[in-house]
């Protein structure tokens, strides 16, 4: 259940006479800054220091508006915006789910919703897709930061892997006894007929499968989408369980790249350990490239959380990539990763502040 | 009068203690969200499914304020802008009133207003254009969806056919017995001695006048935008007149093109049929290519709105598009239009749902 | 101190039941919209009428926020963008402090803060730069309009002569008598070993250094920004007195753009004039380049201003420009700036009307 706070509207130098309004249903703005300074150092490339947004909390500011329509029906919307606080600038987005991205206000979520206590959720519009949610809810580092998962699960997974446009949802309701589906079908928007075959590219389906417990969360997603130099097919399991000193993480996904041929399998253990208002956080990742391991890396990394209060932390986090032979995978930044050289490792230590509203 | 509804800020898991502020004048944040499901056939070109932003109201949000300042004076703002659920870009504007459009945050309406109760408003930015306003509400399908008339009506006016950036507006008062008027001079900021002679391309002036009684709402529009290579001409006039058991719709438009010294007219006559809070609509409108009727069209579509509330309704729109011999028009998407072979039909279908706050 | 005014949703034709909500830290929405007429003279390229923002006060629109952690500590943050009204456009950011700009939501003020009582304040992100805000505070046409400084102070200094991304700020508390200071690192974001050298560009430090009483405001600043192609250095020092009948201004800036080895100086004397309500303000500035006075430049400014309320006002503004024989300045207008051939002079008047939320 989310908790409010007043909003109210700047007027330098003024003050002035009371007014109250009145509301059945409600807009709720809010919203996240996070930034952090980062050094990395990669062999064969030197070394860099940054500052980076989102290394503990994806910086973002959003509306969410729901409308009670009687009879366990409700209908409502949600629109969220990257907003890097490093430099102030938005982030993409993908309008037919095709690698083209243009600037997009709203390009995190962007949906109308209708929903029924009964029947579940309908969405339409833009949203993360059902693989996307395990991926960045059994990661202990939320696909964040120098120590994210994201350069193994995300990168080869081509656009969708994140979000789709033009997509129809549907959200099982919240009565099935803590088991719980979504489908995703997301439309390319092309014509079928197109010249160079590429009618369907951008069309994707996708559905996920979890139970959420007391202490245990596990779930399974798969999801393909179409593309005429070959689809791009994606399935990870993974879950949470607490117990209470440590919450252990584990995930595994698997990608095939149709343009490529290429396989990649993603192995990720990890915990969360309370620290009274804090924590420590820690991941292993190992990639692994079908038919030819001189492509395989592993990431190490550690954080810890430090709570300034429910809205305001800073953190720290060290991070160490190992690369096989042939593989030059670097640990994620916003600025712009630094890529060793092949075979190469790559270092990071990051420091930041993030404060939610 | 527009009514209100409370906005709060939000701060996940945390609660806390209440305070409330004051105001003599406020700032008002709305917006729409409207997506569909599309499908379309075009002879020639196959068929093509798609989702679509805006197929009954158009995607935005904004912000409006007012300042009373006494005397019967207030100043004031708005700021709208286009947001596309489908994937959460927003829309474009012309900062010149010429082609090239750039990505534009509050490109809808964007003006600062002083306003006399007496005397009328001046708005200084940018708004829709005098022509623009009959074309929209004498449509009743508002210029949105596979039954908009835009494809004739907007297609050939230009980029100044919807809105004018840069512009001064006087609004007559609501004084006047139902009589209005509306004045737009826009500047296109060039230089006006450039070499190449396009100093005053984007220079627009605009009138439109009218009547609005109980059940009547007629008015008449004209404007001009100066191009070296030719102006666009345009005039309008249309109206509504409620019978209660059906609306009325009429629209007639004259648009000259300078450059290819083309001119178009639009006939349309429509209706909207109240059932209970619902209602069916529809609309004839056809297309005359001056001096060529193997260029003219005709568009037919019919649509039904089913309200799940005041603010959130779903829709359905059927349109089919006959093109004449030479004639390739199609219907109105923004995923982008299934254009039929000249000559060849266009058929749409598309249910949506949108919500509004 | 800042007062409030409520903010509230439109749901447009709805009445509904009352809501009330609660805070302990809060966020505040605010806003500023300027549009002007403008009518410029430039010998030998003529003259041009056309509408710009911002002649008076910049329009923009933001968001701050902040949240009470006890014990004299609070975070916080800014968010704040350009929004132009003429056009509905929003402005732009240097993402790694270099030439190159992106279109920027929030990319006036963008950074996360954490403020003590006793130690100061740190900011993480995108702001002022130190030298910016002496520019800013010390010119009575605050870099804006037709009569802004800012085509001496701002043209040569730099894409981080207004504001720099990926910043470390850090501000002296408000516990020092009057005395203040802040200083700036930013980073350029470049990996430090780039094969072409450049891997240290856009590094940036600044200071400023200053005293505020009761009628005197005075401060210096200096700040280098890294270029492999040659460093941009930048000092300045000015201030106010305000002996009630006038407020008297002076500023001095010296720029050295290392690519060129070009120098410039400005000078600056200005003057606000309260009238009642109202004001007269005016300022005479002069550009001198070192080495080569053929390319020096001086520009003379005068300006009403007429408040209509604490919130909103109508001002006017004329300026000229009288150039050298190699100088070819002209006045700041965001529509863009017509200029003159060299040796030329420029004339500008401008009407616009601003109100601020």
């Amino acid at each position: 259940m989310m908790k409010k706070r007043k909003i109210f509207v700047s007027a330098a130098l003024l003050g002035s006479a009371t007014s109250v309004t009145y509301a059945q249903s409600s807009v709720t703005i809010y919203g996240v800054l996070d930034a952090a300074v980062t050094y990395a150092h990669a062999s064969g490339a030197g070394s860099k220091f940054s500052m980076d947004s989102s290394g503990l909390s994806s910086s973002k500011f959003g509306l969410i508006g729901t409308e009670d329509l009687g009879g366990g029906l409700s209908a409502g919307f949600t629109l969220e915006g990257d907003i890097y606080p490093t430099n102030g600038t938005g982030g993409t987005a993908s309008v037919d789910n095709t690698a083209a991205a243009t600037s997009s206000l709203f390009g995190r979520r962007s949906f109308v919703s209708l929903k029924s206590k009964q029947y579940g959720e309908i969405r339409l519009g833009r949203d993360f897709s059902p693989t996307y949610w395990n991926l960045f809810l059994f990661d202990p580092f939320v696909l964040l930061g120098v120590g994210s998962s994201s350069v193994f699960t995300l990168a080869s997974a081509g656009v969708t892997a994140a979000r789709t446009s033009n997509s129809v949802f549907y959200l099982t309701p919240d009565t099935l006894g803590g088991f719980f589906a979504e489908g995703d079908y997301a439309f390319g928007n092309k014509p079928y007929d197109l010249a160079d075959g590429t009618g369907h590219d951008g069309n994707f389906a996708g559905l996920r499968l979890g139970y959420e417990g007391h202490d245990l969360r596990v779930a399974a997603a798969m999801s393909n989408v179409t593309y005429k130099v070959g689809d791009i097919r994606e399935i990870n399991v993974g879950g949470t369980y607490d117990f209470k000193i440590i919450k252990a993480y584990g995930l595994y996904q698997n990608v095939r790249v149709g343009s490529s041929g290429r396989i990649q399998s993603t192995y990720l253990l990890g915990g969360m350990i309370p620290v009274g208002p804090d924590a420590i956080r820690f991941s292993v990742n190992r990639l692994h490239e079908h038919g030819d391991s001189s492509r395989d890396a592993m990431l190490f990394a550690v954080g810890y959380i430090y709570n300034l209060s429910k809205r305001t932390s800073l953190y720290g986090t060290a991070a160490f990539m190992a690369n096989h032979s042939k593989a030059a995978y670097a640990m994620s930044q916003t600025s712009g990763a630094l890529t060793p050289e092949a075979g190469g490792n790559d270092t990071g230590v990051q420091f930041g502040i993030v404060t939610r509203f």
